[in-house]
């Protein structure tokens, strides 16, 4: 069999986002994604590390599309530019093939919490990775703490809106949107009345 | 042997933070650990689902009373208000043996990924919980998440400051004040130049 198969990383993707529908993800396995792809398991190996990695693998690529474009920012760029700059990098990840395969990886992750889990902590990672890059811009720790949140929590939104079958919008304007709608709550919440005045000696 | 120990709880924390700290955490046994409190096994394991417990049980009970805090906060008060409540609420979990404690807990903590990431996922579980509690009282999903972010944030850059081996002051004091510095960020972020101006339609 050719070591080169077209196409092989979206067969397996497909392939092993309709078994996890099928048979719940627990029961699939690697020998079955591959089958049900019409590939081998080491083909399955080549492009990814297990099954979890076909519905968390690209969370890795987006933590690097993150890093690099706040690195990259105009020095002038204020934080919240640097990350609708993260934000509109990280968009070349949703392609319209990405679009059609999201509600069923969503439907595999709702449906299982050690996924909802894994799902948590990798968004905690990709914060704590703008966090990093923040601070290698000059941000202080706190500022750069509390701005990667809202980045990561502008990307969950807009991740979530994007993928609606219906949604005809590109994934930066979605997640610009959702930006600037965060910083009206930002400003709302750092104006609300001062935190603890009432406990103070 | 005597079923009820004295301070069992105590004891078995202390000794399985020095057995950490002597022979790493990965090389502990939970045997190792009863022996050197001078319990048995199975009085561990009335305490403590397993070792990793010892370091990171606190906050389920963290969890709880942030929601409850939250849950019973005056119908009035504010979002930030409830967040200050929570963290006044967290306090009694802080006590002069934990603060005792927690220089070792960070060490043990620090030197290992693993518990590392361990946790980085039980601080997004109470960011999680803490949004659900607001959303029971009517906060918006947006406002929710980004508050219960902010409040996650006090708590993490309190529990760090107040850990000092020198520090003496409260929890409670040290948590408003980092909220209170997370609340001028939030300004500050909202009030930047509008995100992605420059690269809307």
């Amino acid at each position: 069999m050719a070591r080169w198969e077209p196409n092989a990383h979206e067969r397996l993707e497909r392939a092993a986002l309709e078994a996890f529908a099928e048979h719940g993800y627990d029961a699939t396995t690697v020998t079955g994604i591959a089958d049900r792809a019409g590939l081998t398991k080491s083909t399955f190996f080549r492009h990814f590390a297990d099954k979890r990695e076909v519905l968390f693998g690209g969370q890795d690529v987006l933590s690097a599309l993150f890093s690099e474009a706040i690195r990259t920012a105009p020095p002038a760029a204020s934080t919240v530019e640097c990350l609708a700059a993260a934000l509109a990098a990280a968009a070349v990840a949703f392609t319209p093939e990405r679009h059609d395969l999201a509600p069923q990886r969503e439907a595999v992750i709702t449906a299982n919490s050690e996924l909802q889990e894994r799902q948590l902590l990798k968004r905690a990672r990709l914060a704590s990775a703008m966090a990093e890059a923040l601070r290698g811009r000059g941000a202080d720790d706190t500022t750069a703490r509390l701005a990667a949140q809202m980045g990561v929590l502008a990307f969950s939104t807009a991740y979530a809106r994007w993928a609606v079958p219906a949604n005809r919008h590109t994934f930066t304007e979605i997640a610009h949107a959702a930006l600037r709608d965060l910083q009206t709550r930002a400003t709302a919440l750092g104006t609300e009345a001062d935190a603890g005045a009432g406990v103070r000696a």
